[in-house]
């Protein structure tokens, strides 16, 4: 394997009820914005809990946050804790809440004139950041528990990721409870998010990196047998708390410490997304499968691996372990109810050519090789 | 899973040369105490690396921490800090180095009269510690990631452990290369002691907590296939990473969190070393194989899943795949070069009540169930 750091200060309070530890996370003195998107946190419990566990500390509540997040509206929200002389975020909801939240406490203490360095920067002129807890709702992303954000901006139709070891939460607060009322869309969502965060880190070619790959297969086994648990018996506290643990580990700086990564599924998948209005976990579906079979030669012997562990796939055809595995993957995809073809969503056949030209107005390169370019992109996707 | 927190600050840096991150990783006013056992650090070329990264800062040195760490011994420690004003401390060595520091960094900033009732309390009334940094040079004990310490007392013949959030280390630097010159008998050491910690975590009863389990079995697996590599091929770079890698994430506060854990192998191993003085780890290579046999009945479960998962162990009868489970165990602590009968020590058949009579002294009930006591344990050591 490669040199690494390992490094993750977050608390991870997780269970029934934990969201009455905020009492004791959150400074008494503390003044705090709490950002949330739309009305679900008032449905779920969670905001009730977080009221209540604040107590007599000041709270200003700042809502409306996209699930893109916008630049625009993390400005906002800046001048309401510069206004109210705020100090610490907490963040109540998904993937998205928490990332506008890692902008704004970034913001908030900026000094350069234009904030949007920061994400040009990549989070590295980010001197100082407030505080930010989190209370999670929807396990998908795993920005509960890593230094990664993604904003946009809508003026100039940009999408940016920054990161900073500053903007980890302090805390992060983990209910299964409020998954419960997810609707079964959100749930497909989560579990394909976190499965394909977990290949990007894990099927590139070998590293001898046997604890990350294996933990890498824990994660993937998991999200297997637990997803389709999921979607069938919705009460479920246990599979649920399967699930968000495995979602949350799928994407904290662990599993991809001294090994390659790809993504280069994501780098497309969000160019279907800006193209086409897909939620980012249905792009991932279709475009996994088939960057598995376009790159079957360099990322080969990972897939046996990935069958024969995983899958318990044993055939002695590297060629056809490989496919195998792949229909294995669709299978689970189509198990967890998504689909793994553009055309299924009645996106034309020149989908191909307009998604990888968008792709070419910003990128030249992706995937641990960096050898996937814009016409690899037009093959991959009319595979 | 029950519910958990999972934290853990250390900043973990790994790789050929790391040492020289901690010109960045200590501050540069800082007025260093650096602590180390006996001479070997200055073989391995840890000692160099550490006192050049060091550059023009304040070090002053303290060496002669015992294989069980002594209470006298770091309150001399603390006495050389308090003379020099020293704000750092950095453990040199292997884990009775690391434990001794981070009793050194509390009972330095202790208010109380007698330093002991750190250990007595568990930890519980420190409230402050000076951070600590660590450089490895033994992979086996996890304490470079974990709050844990064991320190002796030999005017009272106590052993006593204790924790807390305030002493995990700052950071610690995990170069491989340090390893590459231990003796043969250290690395032995070393891998059984990870395997032992992993198995007291996660060999139990079943606790719906797939990622804990699997990243246990992760853990297990790699430990079986490096551990007799790296005594067959004493200069292999890449195995010595594994090996020091699996056994920092053996005792790290990861593959504990929301399962129960059982102990009882260390409990009776410490008896065996205090009566017998044998290694810990040998304890641990006799005690553990005996522990399995003699709770098969409540252990089964995933003693059958270790065997499957671990060791590829397929049998229909539960009771064939204990037994076969337990003997590759066996087997695999033999390939480590370590006995696994107390009479092999040339240990009498006395020794079981002896070793129940020590454990009685300052004990009743040990194990997951807390139901093995002083005559179980003479049982459990004459099977």
């Amino acid at each position: 394997m490669k040199s690494f750091t390992l490094y993750n200060p977050t608390k991870l309070v997780f269970g029934a009820g934990s969201a009455s530890k905020i009492s004791e996370l959150v400074p008494s003195k503390a003044r705090v914005l709490l950002v949330y998107g739309g009305g679900s946190v008032k449905k779920n419990g969670s905001y009730d809990q977080t009221i209540k566990a604040l107590g007599k500390r000041k709270v200003v509540e700042f809502s409306g946050i996209e699930p893109n997040p916008e630049y625009e509206t993390c400005l906002k929200a800046v001048e309401v804790i510069k206004k109210n002389k705020l100090d610490f975020i907490i963040a109540l909801g998904g993937g998205s809440v928490i990332d506008a939240c890692k902008f704004i406490a970034s913001a908030t203490l900026f000094k350069g004139k234009n904030p949007w360095s920061i994400l040009t920067s990549y989070g590295t002129n980010i001197k100082e950041a407030l505080p930010i807890g989190t209370v999670l709702t929807i396990p998908a992303t795993g920005s509960e528990m890593n230094p990664n954000s993604v904003i946009s901006r809508r003026a100039t139709v940009e999408k940016l990721a920054f990161a900073s070891d500053l903007v980890f939460p302090q805390f992060s607060i983990l209910d299964p409870t409020f998954t419960l009322t997810l609707p079964e869309r959100q749930i497909s969502n989560g579990v394909v998010d976190a499965f394909v965060h977990v290949m990007e880190q894990y099927c590139t070619m070998p590293a001898d990196a046997p604890i990350q790959d294996r933990f890498a297969e824990s994660i993937l086994s998991t999200l297997i047998e637990e997803g389709p648990k999921a979607l069938k018996n919705k009460d479920d506290f246990a599979v649920r708390a399967n699930i968000m643990f495995a979602a949350t580990m799928a994407l904290n700086k662990l599993i991809c410490v001294g090994v390659p990564e790809d993504w280069s599924t994501h780098g497309i998948g969000h160019e279907i997304t800006a193209v086409y209005g897909l939620d980012h976990a249905q792009t991932l579906a279709i475009v996994l499968p088939k960057i598995l079979k376009y790159k079957s030669s360099q990322k080969g012997e990972k897939i046996v691996q990935l069958g024969k562990r995983v899958f318990g796939i044993n055939e002695k055809s590297k060629k056809v372990a490989i496919e195998k595995t792949i229909d294995a993957i669709v299978k689970f995809f189509k198990k967890m109810k998504m689909k793994t073809e553009l055309s299924q969503y009645g996106i034309g056949k020149d989908a191909p050519e307009k998604i990888a030209d968008n792709f070419a107005k910003n990128n030249t390169a992706i995937g641990e090789h960096h050898d996937i370019m814009r016409d690899d992109i037009v093959k991959i996707l009319s595979l």
